[in-house]
């Protein structure tokens, strides 16, 4: 019953790696946006794998369909539906891991908890699912640029050791997607690049740090004391696979700083408005939002898919050994990046509806 | 209307610093727990401000009265109501507050959303809020102890650059009990105690972190893939009063090693348990429980309200100046120690009901 | 779990007949709204017992308490929690209850469910738990006609086989309230009155229908598919004590009519809106509403608690009889009244806020 | 944001009359359960359109394809997603309702909520909907029956005024089906087949009462206050389209008994079980169930569309004619018993999973 996030923008995503498809229901999207498949398909293909050389070789088209919610090119108000069918399934790729359980994935645990798994492929914990998310995503960021002229913007931070200098309240798109790796360094990038290819020949993988930034958020979203805005983006980040982390502005760092250091003095601007000097809050206080950045990072860990060897125990509780075959992805920090702008989004879309209702936003 | 967490046993939190109480109503409490006032008095207590030298010092009885879903010492299954009255309060200590914003408090966040504050001592954003949580806490833990013999243990790590060493497997709450700053390294700990002191002299504030660890978790808890276990402990903690950051086993460390290095080889422990080597995952794998010690840590900043004056504005948009009288807190981190312990430990019953269901799990 | 009803107005209730008190906690209510306790006060006093000689005779003061969300008279939009302490507790009347369960009373399915429960004076399933429900729709009744100057009336439509003659458009509160019965047809009141006081002689209790007005209605509320106007009044009147039955515009009898004759066509009335000429859809089509007057009748069974003697069981499954000691109430229906509208009060306004956002409605 | 229900068992429906198709995603169910498309087909075609002379000629084959959530014939307790094509459009037969509003249908609403609609048949608003949810009744049928041997049995009870004789302790389903009305009095049915043709020959249309009964439901389902167990059937069917009314039990005519004759007596029955003597409570008390069957009726008004010229009005608001063209259903009952029984089902499987927990029930 964890399939549902959100509540006034609300998606259940569904599906499995193998299977008829994936996809996403979206319930409370206000009507009449224009959306088009083709807007959806351009984050999924930020998303895809095999759009890279960095990535899994793995050839998914990803091509979504949507099979309710638009009429005449406009939303309805109703629920919006994407599927997007599975394809290229090489099942011969996991007759092994149908017995023995690849170490820090998912296998063991959904075994334990539901005494069941698609082993096909990592199943329903693929990051395959994220394509439901992805989708919405899309949708949650048109409102919010439409709505209030809201930006999110991810990129790659850091991939192990190797950080990018990025400056959050001025990076855009384009020098994002300027690079394979999604990080707005260039010089920092290239080496990026080749320490995932060099990882990646190896039969290793690599984690990392992928910031996020949303601009022009009105001031007041968020609901205290639970659904804080810092919480509710903790929640939607951590549900994506292989999160380790959450900060948000100062994060851990701030930890090292006095009061006096840390805190955000206010000023009047020139337009009357009243903002802070700096932003170690990350445009959140009191988990409302205060018209500053919203600057967020999350870690990604190493993905647990190698090909290198591991001791491992089969399902039927014997010890054994265990290399990954075919296609591995040594670093999923570029494909991350669409996948952390999507929750970020639509958990700033759920909170902008919260505030002004459905059928009034836009 | 965020002032609801859980499913199945689900808190609502009520109150503001200053007015009637504070107070929490837990529905899907199993029935027939025995439970008394004062073993929510005895977490309660612990939370207090001015329990130590080193807290704040209000005076702050904190009495908790149960109103209702408690029979003849046993639960009912029925709503359980604590409320706790309000009691010393100054209000001129906050006439300034009324019409100043304190810089990086929740004032005008609040007064951007809502358009009216309390503006009496932080009103709902004051940490007398989690008195509601804390004492739900108390219910959360004895259910885990009763039917899985769970232990939620938490400490402080880290206060601004020092920090503790602590083995999170065998760490007791007595250990952490055994000195004010709750860091069961006790010659860490005089160091934290006297870096605070002087802090609280200079009118100034520290931060710092709070490790958590969950033993004897049962397998299985965690609902993929929105509702993974730490999407909803990362949510919980998240949305404690002025934490920065979160992290699950290795969190943002984790994403300088490998794959090789990071995954969590498998092997069969003495009794045919699939158990881990390492335990990088921090007990969770896919979003669901492995068996393991959950650890997780929390970031928190220095506390906003200090008494060096910092420049700010009021209400009405004019730049001034603020330095807060009387009482400040130069370190929230000994009281996060309960706070943290009972979001997660809410988080984990909440997910032992989903798991068994509220009649039948006892 | 089921003690929270609402999306963005969100109630949750608590408290047994007997133990520290009743109450309630609303969240999501908008702030900056005037509430007095009074205003609250006046609606729980039309659903005290003891109000009049056809209620039963127990004194029971219910005054309420607001201890918390409003400050110097206005809401903040943070939780407000009303508390209503109990008292005049005769638990001697309920010895016998302790092993006996009443029948069609929840004394035995409570005791299946929970192994345990409160027999002083029914517990959480006493009519007493209606307390926090009336207290919250006095509030979400102020918001309606703040905002929209909705008016939600109900009153007595009739008593076993008496029937009153109201005309749901033109009916005021002053006509409900002028006699104790709440028939606003005073002739029929006066012998509804007449038998209940002859049923109350006999040691019996007899029901009736509670029919319900909200005039003004925006068009436009309800949430298709699930959360039609229509399913969220039935559930929310439906999970009134007593209540077996609901309908809404023709109900039941519209069955007997044909399409033809059910359907309500539309004209374009003085002020170019579009209206219906009839109104057998009683104000909702399609799960929303039209704009047209909402009218809908709940069946309240005769009150199971009665002196008369009826053959039961104990908890230790022994036969035996009971009749019920002291006071009892031989018909409910003029205090259900309150508690009606306050249930449509609340379905309403929580629609409202999710139509407008709960800051941006007042 | 309405178009989710249920809490552990959870669906969530899409689609409209026209576009891609119409669907599901049910999550929460309960892994290894076995269960294939035929199973749920076989549900699906007593839904369907133009299954008999007595419903709408419309060839809807409504073959269901199960997306996900299933592997190898057995459920893997992830999100099940079930699509169902949309075929045999004639938008030719809608024109005139783009432009004008079908007296008592939701056109007119759905354009006042959303402003925009699909005209196309109805859109959201059509019958076409529920094939969702009768997918989904098809899985928590099995897993009732599974768990439980839980039966859930509807049936034609009255059409317009004509009211079959059945009794719901023993009615079967090879009744219900033996013949095309499902009412299972032979004779009473043949003179509903007659009044319903002869009804559709004048273009007109007639509703009337479904009846519902549940079998072998264990004690202890339903969750007070606001969850009561016939609060969230209330809701379940008043969800329906063209439902006008429910009750439970002695429902309406219930209120014409005094207490001594309504309440029903428990006696102790040959194993030792707390039974009830008679049946007014329909199976549930204080919002729980008692283990008796759990009988219900909903009032179905006569269906909106026909073929008799009315006056209505344009979208522009100009006063107008209009007769439905093409197809259509004279009177839907005979397809709304498999309606009924399915939300029926869903509430009951949804309070079976939070008593027992989504992996513990089977």
């Amino acid at each position: 019953m964890g399939n549902t996030f959100g509540h006034l923008f609300r998606i259940t995503t569904f599906g499995e790696s193998h299977g008829g498809g994936v996809g996403v229901v979206i319930d409370g999207c206000p009507p009449q946006l224009e959306i088009t498949a083709e807007e959806i398909q351009f984050e999924l293909d930020r998303r895809r794998p095999g759009q890279s050389k960095i990535t899994t070789p793995r050839k998914e088209a990803d091509t979504c369909e949507i099979l309710s919610g638009v009429f005449e090119g406009k939303t309805l108000g109703t629920p919006i539906s994407i599927l997007v069918r599975n394809k290229d399934t090489r099942p011969q790729d996991y007759d092994e891991m149908a017995v023995k359980y690849r170490p820090s994935h998912a296998d063991a645990t959904y075994d334990a908890k539901y005494g069941i798994r698609n082993w096909q492929g990592g199943g329903r914990s693929s990051a395959r699912e994220t394509i439901g998310r992805v989708a919405a995503g899309a949708i949650a960021k048109k409102i919010l640029r439409q709505v209030a002229n809201v930006e999110v913007i991810s990129y790659v931070k850091r991939i192990k050791d190797l950080e990018g200098i990025v400056d959050p309240n001025t990076v855009t798109l384009e020098q994002v997607e300027s690079n394979i790796v999604r990080c707005p360094d260039e010089e920092c990038a290239n080496r990026m690049i080749e320490l995932i290819e060099q990882t990646g020949r190896q039969g290793d993988s690599i984690g990392g740090v992928v910031e996020c930034v949303a601009r022009n958020v009105p001031k007041g979203l968020g609901e205290p004391v639970f659904d804080k805005l810092e919480a509710d983006l903790a929640k939607a980040v951590m549900s994506l696979p292989a999160s380790k982390g959450f900060e948000i502005g100062s994060g851990f760092a701030g930890t090292l700083l006095t009061g006096i250091e840390h805190n955000d003095e206010f000023y009047i601007d020139e337009n009357g408005e009243i903002r802070t000097v700096t932003n170690r809050s990350g445009g959140i206080q009191g988990g409302i939002s205060n018209g500053e950045n919203i600057i967020l990072r999350v870690a990604f860990k190493p993905t647990a898919t190698i090909r290198k060897e591991q001791k491992t125990v089969t399902r039927e509780g014997e010890e054994t050994l265990l290399a990954a075959k075919g296609r591995h992805d040594p670093c999923v920090l570029s494909r991350a990046v669409p996948m952390v702008e999507a929750m970020v989004a639509l958990v700033l879309c759920d909170h902008l509806l919260r505030h002004h209702g459905q059928c009034q936003v836009l």
